[in-house]
């Protein structure tokens, strides 16, 4: 089986990128889309992110095969709420948030009765909005679908084919184990990368000027992540809490074991660590899930 | 007044690039280099990273007007103590170390009669040795000049005229100045990045494998900077470690309190510290320190 109706609700980047996906891949799929902002749907019509832009989240869903929700996990459960008397009763919903426990829980009890099989591509940039997405965001990335127990196996094998079309590889795994995965790969990452680019902005001896003349040292490539979207990370770090909070607490250790041989000069620890993290990057552009050029291929851009 | 025959200690990345650029920009001047790898020397002198490649030191240094130590910060006094003996009284010497309060002290007491303008370019890419370097290295980027109170003036300008010439701007600073702006611009992130690489290779919940796999999550901005070069690194951290120690206390405050926030669940105070960090990134490619192409131009490159 596969999908004929598809509609997306929330039309940022991700859900932007999905429309122009599947358009590109799967021109015969039937495309509606909604967002709550009256401004993106604007703009995602001119786009054509989707064959349909409609005015209610409602409109969106009656006809849909699978409905696949690209809202910040905050607002997972609302939307569902929104669409789940417009439904079709054999209608699939995913989404594509970034913690599963929380969000599959959501989902569940919003849409009694209706199939849920949630789903994370491993993708994005750090911009956001209708203007962000495009249409190879999944190319050679790895989604991740975590379907709850009793999932129909024909649904969840329909749904991984729908993310192979639009490029992904696919991933299936529980939602605990994906939220633990991410949490070190991705929230950790960019909580850290928040708080390195407030604590360097928040210095008297140090102005906000010369943190930004010399970011080419090092601070530039967390500023990136810092840039992402803040509603949708603020949703991730309160609905994925404690995988982030473990992981955090592992890290912190580390850094104080760092830190102090930092200040007891012990150079020995600090050069094997060193040695030791130097190999990961390398296993990261084998397995094509980085670009090998040094510093980011900038210098190819005399930037 | 200009330096005609330059003398290059340390043939890696910075050390190879400085000479790559000399030949490019100023073709008139005369380079000689040292390296103490004998193999970095054979490839240095095959990639004609200097004019002629010498088989000591003292070699090197001879007839140089201008001698720039390319070594690692730990190596600097030694690397001073080797040339020290063979130096014409009117070279100058510089370097090209990350920290400057203890380089300057440690060739001060190496250089007993010499003049000497330490300085900084803040560039660089993960890549080291022999074969990383390149011309274009210092284009755009800040060379920071950290001249003793009792530097010759005309030995400064002539110094930031040669950076210059290799497509630098220039900044001059004092040292204690310079060790506390780079301990947060380069330090500090690269031993943030360090730490979280290694604790996420130390996991048991979650394979070195998927960590790799699922990099984009935002893991793999962090992983560049990881990989480079340990011995210089560490040298760094010990050579400047008070700035650094300092920076990474406000670090680690910055860090409990988005840490309480998420376990208190502060949405609010969560989305304003993230909207803050978004603004710097905007600044950082409005200054042409960052290349603006969402995630570092990956996607462009199908990666």
């Amino acid at each position: 089986m596969s999908f004929e109706r598809i509609a997306i609700i929330g039309l940022g980047l991700l859900g932007g990128s999905i429309g122009l996906a599947l358009k590109e891949h799967l021109p015969g799929s039937v495309t509606t889309g909604y967002d709550a902002d009256p401004a993106a749907r604007t703009r995602a019509a001119e786009r054509g992110l989707v064959g349909t832009v409609c005015d209610s989240p409602g409109d969106a869903v009656r006809d849909a095969d699978l409905v696949i929700l690209c809202v910040p996990v905050g607002t997972m459960e609302a939307a569902a709420q929104a669409i789940a008397p417009h439904l079709k009763p054999s209608a699939l919903v995913s989404d594509v948030g970034s913690s599963k426990q929380s969000v599959a829980n959501a989902l569940v009890a919003a849409l009694p009765g209706i199939a849920v099989i949630p789903a994370h591509p491993v993708a994005g940039t750090e911009r956001s909005g209708p203007d962000a997405g495009f249409s190879s965001l999944f190319q050679n990335r790895w989604c991740i679908i975590t379907p709850p127990a009793d999932a129909d196996p024909v649904l969840v094998k329909a749904l991984a084919d729908l993310w192979q079309a639009l490029g992904a590889k696919i991933e299936v795994m529980d939602a605990r184990h994906h939220d633990m995965v991410l949490a070190v790969t991705s929230h950790l990452p960019h909580l850290i990368a928040y708080t390195i680019v407030g604590t360097a902005s928040d210095l008297e001896e140090v102005t906000e000027g010369e943190v930004i003349k010399y970011s080419a040292g090092g601070f530039r490539d967390f500023t990136r992540i810092a840039a992402s979207d803040p509603t949708m990370w603020r949703d991730v770090f309160l609905s994925n809490k404690d995988a982030v909070l473990e992981m955090l607490q592992r890290f912190t250790e580390d850094l104080t074991a760092l830190q102090r041989a930092i200040r007891v000069g012990d150079g020995d620890q600090l050069f094997d660590h060193f040695t030791r993290t130097r190999a990961i990057r390398r296993s990261i552009i084998e397995l094509g899930q980085d670009d090998a050029r040094p510093d980011f291929g900038r210098s190819d851009h005399g930037g």
